[in-house]
Parts: structure tokens; sequence; C-alpha cells
């Protein structure tokens, strides 16, 4: 069991912290706000705890769970703090009237977010196909991963399966770019062919043979 | 039952026509070279025809499966023939060594081929996310669809349908943007995580209820 730091307070942190505590891990949350971020720890109890916005985090792997639009900002204010550590980008980076993605054509908001990280620490992109009241419900799901640290990867890989998700590795962090894609696909059907967002997308592997 | 106009003799034209077929359907398979085309249909069997290349389809929906970078040409070849068409687009644009996708930045190859249409022919963004084995295999699976018009959305999802696939509404044509993320993404869980093409993408609903 590990500790797992979480930057943020939403609904995505609170559904990932649930699953992260329930699997026996320790959560250590951490906000720009720091009275926020304790009503946070004390809602999870568990021995949540909370960190110093902008100093170390405890654990080894640091989620990011912020909207895009604060991403750089959050990272900048950590800086060299971030030095090492395994962060897991959750963002949906989708224009406000989701007519398609807001980073740069031929990149990602994985890719914007890891240009702004301290060398030593490894962005992978992860969670952001999962919708949290579905996350927050519990079940195996499906959980794809992308990034270019192979041994990052393979923690989160780790971490994932240990909250009862089957992680799936689509490729390197340029893939984030499709998995963001895959987020506004989804969040497409939950308004046209699906009519909720009580939705998940699942892989099905040997079909053909 | 209708007529359904294949225009290409690839492993996907080969994989849709099949499974139209055993539907009850009457395929038309069209190709610039005719005797590939009526090879095409005479192994297909059941009564399949071939159509004249460049000329207007028999069927009111008519599959585009063939490469897209072949696309352009080919609907410029046919010109006002494909006038008040459904045209299916199924590519996968894709650049040679995977690194993303080649239309332009904010487009699709759907999109870029809805350029050189005549009026009333309508583009629907469909089958790109399944793999040409799996389609054959038979078996109920989910298939996402993306377009402008309504009408012609419906017709899609009425054949889909016919052929044992759950159509999946997505939205707007400008989500095929996504919809071709997707079926990279899918090559590359393929080629990482799930290490087979035997593979296909199924959604849940109704998880966390």
């Amino acid at each position: 069991m590990s500790t797992i730091s979480i930057i943020g307070a939403g609904g995505m942190a609170t559904a990932i912290a649930g699953r992260t505590i329930k699997a026996g891990h320790t959560v250590e949350v951490i906000g720009r706000d720091q009275s926020k971020a304790q009503a946070f720890a004390d809602k999870l109890g568990a021995g949540a705890t909370t960190g110093t916005y902008g100093a170390a985090p405890k654990g080894d792997i640091v989620i990011l769970a912020v909207p895009y639009g604060s991403a750089a900002s959050v990272v900048a204010d950590f800086g060299a703090a971030l030095g090492g550590k395994v962060i897991i980008d959750i963002t949906n980076p989708v224009a406000p009237d989701l007519s398609g993605l807001v980073p740069p054509s031929g990149s990602s908001g994985a890719q914007e977010t890891a240009r702004g990280l301290p060398a030593g620490a490894h962005v992978v992109k992860a969670f952001n196909t999962l919708f949290g009241p579905v996350l927050a419900k519990g079940g195996r799901l499906d959980a794809f991963i992308a990034g270019d640290d192979g041994e990052a990867k393979a923690r989160v890989a780790t971490f994932l399966g240990s909250l009862g998700l089957r992680p799936l590795d689509i490729g390197a962090l340029h893939m984030a770019q499709t998995l963001e894609s895959l987020g506004l696909l989804m969040i497409g059907l939950a308004k046209n062919g699906a009519g909720t967002f009580d939705i998940a997308m699942h892989v099905d592997i040997g079909l053909a043979r």
C-alpha cells in the first residue's frame, strides 16, 4: 500500500480518492485553499491527510485532478517540488462548446503539462475517459494509459490494478491526444446516442478467434 | 432489404459486404478496375453485382471503402453521380508511422471528403473503429456514427442495426475527429496493451444506477 497524493477537490478527485482509500492506500490531498483541502480530507476520513500546496507531495504518484485550464499554473506553483514524481494527468481539455480540444494542434493537454515539469518527473495520462459517478460506483472498468516512461507507466498500471481497474496501455505520451479525443467522444455519446453520462468504454479482446 | 453500394475491394469492403449479404441486402461493388470488381462480386456471390466506376451507384447508401489517400480522388471521379446519396466514410486517416492523424488540424477525413461531394449528398462516419476480422466474425458490436444530416444518420443507424451492430450516435460530423482518434487509439492499443488487433470497443450504459 502506498501514499497517493491528489491535487484538487472536485468530483473526479473525490471519486479517485474514494477508490484509492477503499484499496487500502493512504491519501494525501493538496489544494491552493488549505481549509478546503482540510475539509476534503476530513470528509474522506480513513487517515487522509493534507499536504502543503507548492511543497513536495508525500506520494510518489501525484494525481493532478484540476481542470485543464489550471494545470499549467499548478505545475508552475510546485516547480522543482514535483521532481522525481509520477504525475497522473486526468484532464479533458475540451472547448466549452464541445466543438473540439483546446491544446495546440499535434499536442495534448498531457504533453503541454509535461513541458512545465522538472527533470525526473513523468506524466502518465489516465482516468480521463472515466466519468466520476461511474468510477465512484465501483466495478471493474477499463483504464487507458499513455506515457513515455515505461517505469512510470508500470507504476500507474499497478496502482490502477489495485483499484480494481484494468489498465490498458495505448502507447507513448503523444497518444494522450487520442485519449483526450476519446474523452470528448464519450461526452458526445452521453449527449447524443446514450443520453446519459452513466457510460463507460470497455475493450473486448479475443473476439475473432 | 436494400441495395448497398460499396466502392473498394479490400479487407474492410469484404468484411462489410459479407455482413451486408448475410443480413439479406443486395450488394453492388464498384471499383476503378472493373475486372477486380467483377472478381470481388463473384467471390461474394449471393447476387452481388458490379456497378460502373464514376456512374451513379444503385444503392441509396454508398460505402466509401477505400484508403483515405484515395478518397478525395474517388469522390471527384464520381462527381454529381453521388448526388442525393448517403456516403459512409470508413477511413482511418492515420500517419504511416502512427504518430497522429493526417487531415488538417480542426478537421477530419470525413469532413475533408464531404467537401468534394455534390449537393444533397451526406457523409456519415461509421465502421472506422471496427477491425475487419472482428467485423467479419459476426457478433453484436458497437458501431459509432457521426454526421450532420439527421435523416442520413438515421438511415445508416437502421442499416447498421440490420447487420446486428449497435449504432451509437456521438454527434455532428465534426465529431468524426474523435472517431478517427479512436481508430488510432485502437491501433495503439493493439500494438501495446492488448497485443492483438482482435479487439473491439464496447460501451456499457447504465453502470452507476
